[in-house]
């Protein structure tokens, strides 16, 4: 059987779940194009070099290949790199800042028999060139936009800053090693962890508690305040002051419902530099999306430039969303040679009124009765005399 | 500037030919869907025994790479095989005939600059389970359906059978080797080398004119009496039978326009096995699309079955089209922070009218005047004062 497998990771999409993740597609890009996002595409190759290093992926999960001309190439693993390329050259020109939008396929090898998708499509956007908290919050304002208009209900976006617990371990254990080791439970989420590290360390007894103080900043935005008291450096200040602003923006719009605080949010180790966000709706487990500020990444693509985006895993989000895929009803009509032109010119009729209709020679077909049972009705057209037909 | 790199054969698409491309694909989709086809997606990575093996793809232009486990993978080079798999393994319990779709990118490694992409996008069907002459016209019918909706003038569809070549080939060289060599120069469309090869061949010089006059066998269905007789075997008569029952219902369904004879088609060296053609524009240089029958193929997925299907070239039709994409203008509103809400509500208002409208804290920008002039207008929310404004 070996004949019908496919890699690991690697799945078909059969035509009611494309369907209907079609449908959903289309609302979010829809949105999406009304923010005044444009949508560009890039390769599925690229080298690894440019693409793959700068990717916030882990370079295990990169699928790589070597091009005849000996290049490592990946798999593009995220589009935040690809598009970081794009706007640093073919878009070199463009007044910042440029609003940019994808759909498309991302690849992350998996280790393992019925783990993760190793290919999904990720629908997302990137804003560069703008360092304000405006944008921050327009990120964040039309992913909850997409999202609503899919049907998603009870999704909450949790919204933290990479600079809040950055300038809490820096004040406490002024090492960054040791900051490191910290942020790696945060990654994880691996709280019990964090705990039981945090007390391993060599502390004074207030610094110790300053750092278990961080688990419980989540929740609401009262949650600002308390974290005022655990910093007084420059940089925690600050990192809490744009979420204050950000959090009045959101009040603003009207969105303060879907959002929540967590300053215990990590997301990718070292790819983030402020606000960022994960998504999760209440029905399934797993995080259906997530973005915040990468200020650094365009650096290393020569042109500097502030950037902020989302991405939506869009497999998972069909999960979440979990309705049934309405597959539009085909119609058929079989016809023997005879009546060919007449069945043609029945099925033309049909569909130019917006049907989908099969026209099939009835001497192509083995078992009438079973195959006929798939349409919604069947219109024959066999024999020499002429049936009366309801059209 | 190794940064800016793609590899070889890669592309990216901006915004205006994006939007341009998917306009031109719903079209196409829409009318496939009308004639009760149904899309589905298939992994973009493959076994290279499940798929490479069987595609009419020549080995030195697949992409490879190793799993993790150590199998070697492709990415497919075409969709034939990805969905021979589906249909013979998912799909087993489906009432064949069976017809199925796709718009995607598949992958051929190139070997030198300025050649052609590496990644190119396919929309196809394959109509699979229908051995009849029906199949075959419908499938015709359908490309031409779906190229004449993209708006594409002055297309033509070369209409061939390999059996007639086979036969021809069988019967005066009686040698399976030989017979290759002319097939490999009528599939490089190298009919100079062939004539010459021709010439060599130690032939009486009856069977040298017959294979010489191969040759002519182009142009309009009268083609059809000249290549009667030149062949006297059944193999070689039943191909011209079936494509005489061809013209017959493209007749019927008033194509024959569209189409032409050219009993020189070979097109892949040994993966048709029936009917086969080629759609050319007379404003490009190369082939827009082809098809044909590939009986043999599903055998190889364990359910053997007829099948025949088209794969058009998108990005080749985008060359031949050849019009200008009209992106959507988008609308700016520029707002200064005391402003906001009313600047969003404005935005809004526009959006649900249809139009796209970038929202931009004018804090973000740093060239005002050259940031303005990507938009179709720009309303001004700034400064304490309210402005008169036009809406």
């Amino acid at each position: 059987m070996f004949m019908f497998e496919k890699p690991l990771g690697m799945r078909d999409t059969l035509p009611s779940l494309y369907e209907r993740k079609k449908q959903v597609r289309e609302k979010m890009t829809g949105v999406i194009g009304k923010w005044g996002y444009q949508f560009l595409e890039t390769p599925t190759l690229e080298f690894y070099e440019t693409v793959g290093v700068q990717s916030a992926i882990l370079d295990q999960q990169l699928f790589k290949l070597l091009d005849q001309q000996g290049h490592t190439l990946v798999l593009r693993p995220d589009m935040t790199a690809p598009i970081a390329r794009v706007a640093a050259s073919r878009l070199y020109n463009e007044q910042y800042p440029v609003r940019l939008a994808y759909e498309a396929n991302v690849f992350r090898a998996q280790q393992r028999e019925g783990g993760r998708p190793a290919e999904f499509e990720q629908v997302g956007i990137e804003l560069i060139g703008d360092a304000t908290t405006s944008a921050d919050a327009e990120v964040i304002g039309l992913l909850i936009s997409t999202l609503k208009d899919t049907g998603l209900k009870n999704f909450k976006i949790a919204i933290g800053h990479i600079g809040f617990a950055n300038a809490l371990f820096g004040e406490v254990l002024g090492n960054e090693d040791r900051a490191e080791v910290l942020r790696r439970y945060l990654y994880e989420k691996n709280y019990v962890g964090y705990r039981e590290h945090v007390k391993s360390l060599p502390l004074s007894s207030i610094d110790r508690q300053r750092l278990l103080k961080l688990l419980q900043l989540r929740g609401g935005v009262e949650k600002l305040a308390d974290a005022k008291e655990l910093v007084t450096t420059q940089a925690g200040l600050e990192a809490l002051g744009e979420l204050t602003s950000l959090w009045g923006i959101l009040d603003d719009f009207g969105l303060s419902d879907y959002v929540k605080l967590d300053l215990n949010l990590v997301s990718h180790m070292s790819y983030y530099t402020g606000v960022l966000f994960e998504v999760y709706a209440d029905n399934i487990g797993f995080l259906l999306g997530n973005g915040g500020r990468y200020d650094r990444l365009f650096a290393q693509f020569e042109k500097g430039a502030p950037a902020t985006g989302f991405g939506i895993h869009l497999d998972r989000l069909m999960e979440a969303l979990d309705d049934k895929a309405e597959l539009k009803m085909i119609h058929c009509v079989l016809f023997s040679q005879e009546r060919r032109s007449e069945a043609m010119e029945f099925a033309s009729n049909l569909r130019l009124k917006d049907n989908n209709v099969v026209m099939q020679d009835i001497s192509g077909v083995q078992n009438i009765d079973a195959f006929t049972k798939k349409f919604a009705d069947v219109n024959y057209f066999i024999g020499s005399r002429k049936e009366e037909r309801d059209e």
